[in-house]
């Protein structure tokens, strides 16, 4: 097992998302609730994840806040993203962008993210306050002052 | 371990990115090359990493193209981002954003990410073609057509 720094009182807060969310199959499944997957068996089924480390990271996700459940018929549970698991939504659409971009050969077949009104592909972009589209080396970290609390 | 499904060859973007960067150290190594580390030992200070473990990861890095290497001073490496790994800025920016929202009390310390000619706070955005922002309830998932190529 690798040792995991403990990052939840980093001062970066790219830190502490992944402390939080950094784990391949927790994305996944936030992935899957933005696409409308709901049930144990569902997750399961589009995963192919064995049924403890499911139950594992589903029972994670809800003690972070991502989740939230309620009951279904069938004395099951149903799971939905809370706000603070929608408003992974631009870490989704990031990733996928990046995918996009550099993980498929040209003309290979690949799933889409759509507008659904218009069914054009969504797009998603850094932006200076003013509005301009700006990459990394227009940005700049500013550590926050070893006083300032 | 937890069984890893091979995602290489997923249709969906966001799977696959998650199959290459989707490790915890990878990404803040990535950050940190961001912030302008180049050197095995400025990363393993800043990470707090085992040397084994940082030399694999920057190993991998630069498998995937991620990061490249040029030799610098006293026979040692510096490890860059290429193009591919420049590219994850949105990925970063938008883990930063998630995790300002919701893993900061209110007035807690922090780094922030600003513009470096007008240090105001870099925000990011997920957009409509025609530039209208967006959230998860305006797009869908379109799977490819099993018979596309």
């Amino acid at each position: 097992m690798v040792e995991r720094k403990r990052l939840q009182d980093d001062v970066c807060p790219s830190a502490r998302a992944l402390d939080v969310i950094g784990d391949w199959w927790s994305l996944l499944i936030v992935r899957d609730a933005f696409d409308g997957l709901s049930r144990f068996g569902e997750f399961q089924q589009s995963l192919g994840i064995a049924k403890n480390i499911l139950a594992a990271r589903l029972r994670s996700l809800v003690q972070r806040g991502i989740l939230q459940t309620s009951p279904a018929e069938a004395g099951r549970m149903s799971y939905q993203l809370t706000p603070k698991g929608r408003d992974l939504f631009p870490v989704m659409v990031a990733l996928r962008q990046w995918g996009e971009q550099h993980l498929f050969e040209s003309g290979e077949r690949r799933s889409r993210l759509v507008e659904r009104d218009t069914g054009e592909v969504v797009r998603l972009e850094v932006r200076a306050a003013n509005g301009r589209p700006i990459g990394p080396d227009d940005a700049m970290i500013v550590k926050p002052d070893p006083l300032e609390r």
